[in-house]
Order: C-alpha cells, then sequence, then structure tokens
C-alpha cells in the first residue's frame, strides 16, 4: 500500500502559528521535504524546515528541493523533477511524506508543484496553514474586510497598467512579494488616492517582523514583506 | 494594570487545526468571549465556542454576543456595545480576555467589531489562524494561485453587475458567502466563461463538508460555503 503525501502549511513564521494537525502529522511521518534556497549551485537555509526546527526528530529522512532566487524557471522545474522521483520512491514503499511550505500550502505555495506531478498518483491531503495574509492584518491590527467588501490578493510582480487596473477595482488589497517592486507600488497607490490607506509589513509575525505606514516604507523591501490596503472606517 | 484583549483565530472547523498559540492563550486566559446565533431573541449556539469547546474549562467566564441572522445591523451594533462594556470591566480589573473568531479574526472576522470599539483604550493583540479560504483549497486540494496570479476574495452579497466586474478583472477567486446567492453566481461565472473552472466547497475542514463539481453545487447552499475558481494548468 502507498503512502500519503502531504502539504503541511507551517505558518507565516511564528513556530508557535503551527496547528495542532501539522504537528501531529510532523510527529508521524517519516519523510519530510522542504524548498530550500540555492545560490551559485550551494544550499542554503529553508524557511519553512527553520519554522518546524523542532518537530524535526533525527530519525527523519529529509529531503531538500534546492531552488535558484533567479527568473531561470527551468531550473525550478529541474529540481522539482528530480526531488518527486525520491518522493515517489519513498510513498511507493509505502511510507508517509509531508512537504513543509511556508504560509497556506496553496496560496502562492510550492506544495503545487508537487502536487501536479504527484497528485494522481498517490493520495494527497492538504493541511492548511496560517498565511502571511492573516499574519500581517494581525501584526498591524487592521481588519482586512468586513460585511459586503472584496480582497485582492496581488503580487507586487505584475506590471505597472495591471496592477493598476485591478486595485482600482477593490475595497481592500494585500499586495505581495514587495522586494524591489516599491517604486511601482508608491507610484500606483499615488495615482489611485490610497496612500492613506495602505500599511507596510515586513515579516510578519516573525521576531524580527515590523509594521510601518506605508509612507515611511522602506524604498527595497525583502520579498518577504507585504502592503496592506485596506478601507480606514471612522472608528 | 489593565488586561489584554485577544482576538483568537480558531480556524475553519476542524479542532484539529487551532494553532499551538491559540491553545496556550485559551489556556491561560480567565474570560472569553464568542458571538452565538439568535433567533427571535433566543440564544443559539456558536460556531467559534463549539470548535474550541475542548478548551474552554469550566473556570473561565464566558460572555456571549447573541446576533441574529438578519439584515437588522442595529440590533448587532447594540449586542457588540453591550458586549464591549462587560469586556472592558474585565479588562480595567486586569484580566485578559480572548474573543473566538471562526477562521481568520480580520478576514470578515466580528473581532474588528470588538477591536474598533476597545482597541484605542486597550491593549490588543490578534493571533491570526487558518482561514475559511485556505482550508477550502486544502479540501479540493486545488492551487488558488501561483507565481503572477491574482485572487479576489469576494462575498455574494454585493450586486451582479459589480460581482461580474470584479470577477472579470482577476485570474482567481474565492466566493464567500454563498447562502441563498448561487442562482446570481451560476448566471455571473456562465456569462465570463469560467464555469468549468469553479468547485464549490462546503463548510471547509468540518466532518460534514463536501466539495463538488461547481455545476453539481446545489440551488441553495449553506451560508458557510464557498466557490472557488481558479486557472486550470495542463497538469
Amino acid at each position: 500500500m502507498s503512502g500519503t503525501l502531504y502539504g503541511v502549511g507551517v505558518g507565516p513564521g511564528d513556530p508557535e502559528l503551527l496547528t495542532l494537525k501539522a504537528a501531529r502529522v510532523l510527529g508521524e511521518v517519516p519523510v519530510v521535504v522542504f524548498v530550500c534556497t540555492e545560490l551559485k549551485g550551494v544550499a542554503g537555509p529553508s524557511m519553512a524546515r527553520g519554522i518546524v526546527a523542532d518537530h524535526i526528530t533525527p530519525d527523519k529522512t529529509e529531503i531538500a528541493i534546492p531552488i535558484e532566487m533567479s527568473e531561470d524557471l527551468g531550473h525550478g522545474r529541474r529540481a522539482y523533477d528530480a526531488a518527486c522521483i525520491t518522493i515517489s520512491e519513498h510513498l511507493s514503499a509505502g511510507r508517509d511524506v509531508a512537504m513543509l511550505c511556508e504560509g497556506d500550502p496553496l496560496l502562492y505555495g510550492s506544495f503545487m508543484y508537487v502536487l501536479e506531478r504527484l497528485g494522481s498518483e498517490f493520495k494527497a491531503v492538504t493541511i492548511p496553514g496560517v498565511s502571511s495574509l492573516g499574519a500581517a492584518a494581525a501584526d498591524a491590527n487592521l481588519s482586512l474586510v468586513s460585511r459586503t467588501e472584496s480582497l485582492l490578493v496581488v503580487p507586487a510582480t505584475i506590471d505597472e497598467a495591471t496592477l493598476q487596473d485591478r486595485l482600482a477595482m477593490t475595497d481592500a488589497a494585500a499586495i505581495f512579494k514587495v522586494g524591489r517592486h516599491m517604486a511601482k507600488i508608491k507610484r500606483v497607490l499615488g495615482t489611485l488616492g490610497r496612500v492613506d490607506d495602505a500599511t507596510y509589513v515586513e515579516r510578519a509575525s516573525g521576531v524580527d517582523g515590523r509594521v510601518l505606514a506605508f509612507t515611511d516604507a522602506p524604498d527595497k523591501a525583502p520579498y518577504f514583506s507585504m502592503v496592506l490596503v485596506t478601507k480606514r472606517n471612522a472608528p
């Protein structure tokens, strides 16, 4: 009998934001998989593994998927292809495998790349996690949406015209993956007259996290930062 | 010294999707607050309290906020006003208070109604939770968004033209609060040619939850149901 492939959301960064279910499954599975950064062919740290380090006992088999942080999608494809061969060997031998994903596995998560390769062949179970979206709102103590409002979740990496068109159509927004796109965001929110509705959140729920008024946001932000745009209601 | 007001996300329904942090805080606070439904003046069950029932020991003080499930917003306002007087008395006396919220406290959560009344006077801490969004995607094993895609979170309760305009501008969507608005959603997705991209998820993560192709969705859905619209990539 084949093993089960789990996509385990480990939450946004604070190890205490792991769910009871994720903690139980991590205790039970013999094999864990995670993405780690790679720089010039040398594997670096894994954020997802770091969050749950206390749950990874020495008896586990660990499979790292090194992903170069670049635009070379072909490299990423080959890394997932290779990892999935190893993962499928474990599953075929009846061993359960858990892939660790920061935040929620299906919201910009890397689990989909494994799921689309192995999901039709093996039993797959996703364990949802606390997303960076909820964590950023919590750090800022800002209500994202209520009642009839809508929220757009959008990556800062899209082109400026599209970003502006989409933001113009929503009450609230969470702009992900800010990184080096801050100047673009500043122009768009300025044009839409929503600078005063915006809040900058860096590394939500992390010990080094911080919340700033958008006007105080740095020109160059880390990849794991977010701009929240919310409707300000009179208190 | 005043107590701390916690907004505690208890997750989408499965009691195991509580975070370690929420479990710890619920163990520590002496006072818990939750919304419960009210029908013709009689208080009914609380979904949020039900999720964490095992964590509510008999020594806790419990404060229920009865909300009539109707369009009478004035009634809701008065219920929150009254509860916040009691909550502020506990906080002023130095007792920590945790308000339980299904899903995430700041995504269509009721915590904002307490936060906007008491957040400026007392220390407030939000503990993010697993949202029904992530749980619905997990139940369906569907990637919501990846790479440069954007996701619209929108309540089915808005008017048809606005719903259609907003859905036309996004790659993926999660339509919340489906309830009695299914016919409207069917018309809009039909017009946009996205019926085949849609999936219906009822009571995500719950023991009575289910996932159906959109074309098989019931004409009248429960309030806690969702339609996911995702870009289908070739596997």
